[in-house]
């Protein structure tokens, strides 16, 4: 039987996996996210990814899997992290209203033995949304500890148009990505995954 | 002050309004589904979600509105609604499974003077999934009630490769369409919605 470790401080990832039934430990991985990183959002999501994941080879025992992963949001080429305060949050979400951009999640599994490091991209279509609705989403707190400063899971929904590719994507971690790795991969069933 | 009221006994169509911060009242409609249904989805999941809502018209006040839904899945121009039982269950996914098929929800939002009905298209892949892992997750008991026979925002979201649309759609309300009726035609701002 194997033991699952997330190497995530995030609560969004956590629930992700609480909810679809995997039994795992959450470490928050203390790793150098500022460093060092390659220059696409898809080649810096992937390599931080694998720091978190990696940084938990204390870890390693043969039976367990650590998942690690990494979210930025993307508009226009420019790589949107969390803000810093809540003006940035506004100038995030000011460039985000009415257009299209794209979230990139990194992925990668590990048993200290085999490294699989992926990525996917969804592309959120966002309404237009006016100064005051900005305002009114900041207030409620929930733009400050995300990604581009929206959560598509909780209030950031009712601006959110349509999304093409995965929505767990989006919320930060690729789930059916993950669970074929973890098949195909890992030796691990779904019937072990959502018993 | 608006005073909201859902008409559905859908569990998760209430946790998508209490998890944005509307403030509702939810009463089950009960209406006839079957007979006098329009041909296409499209029409159906809209004529159901206006049953739905005008079935509470003795809720209309002047500050009250009610919002009905829908919701269908379309594999290849056969509508798929809840599994009859596990037997009816496994062909719905096994139909589903490696294929894109469509969600339709209907929505009618009415104050007994105003009534505006649409609904929404999403387009969801599914990878393929094999008998054994239909057997697990038939098991888990969570495909019965639901229409398709699986749940995005649970278990099933496992086997969703992509979608193209909104999700909340998917889950069985569209929540950017919703918050902008409202907003448009009953003038309920984001502002109040997710205070």
């Amino acid at each position: 039987m194997k033991k699952f470790i997330l190497a995530s401080a995030s609560a969004r990832r956590r629930e992700i996996l609480s909810h679809i039934g995997l039994e795992y430990t959450a470490i928050a991985a203390d790793v150098d996210e500022i460093t060092g990183l390659p220059d696409t959002p898809a080649d810096i999501v992937r390599e931080l990814a694998k720091r978190k994941a990696l940084a938990l080879s204390d870890k390693f025992d043969g039976d367990t899997i650590v998942i690690g992963s990494d979210t930025v949001v993307c508009m226009d080429g420019r790589v949107l992290n969390k803000p810093k305060d809540k003006d940035d949050a506004r100038r995030m979400l000011k460039s985000l209203s009415g257009g299209k951009h794209q979230v990139y999640s990194g992925l990668c599994v590990t048993d200290g033995e085999k490294t699989i490091c992926t990525h996917a991209v969804t592309t959120v279509k966002m309404r237009d949304i006016s100064d005051d609705e900005i305002n009114a989403y900041i207030a409620t707190g929930e733009p400050l500890d995300k990604a581009g400063a929206y959560g598509i899971q909780d209030k950031g929904g009712i601006f959110v148009e349509r999304i093409e590719g995965d929505y767990y994507n989006v919320v930060g971690l690729p789930l059916e990505m993950l669970c074929s790795i973890l098949s195909r991969d890992f030796g691990v069933s779904v019937l072990e995954i959502i018993k």
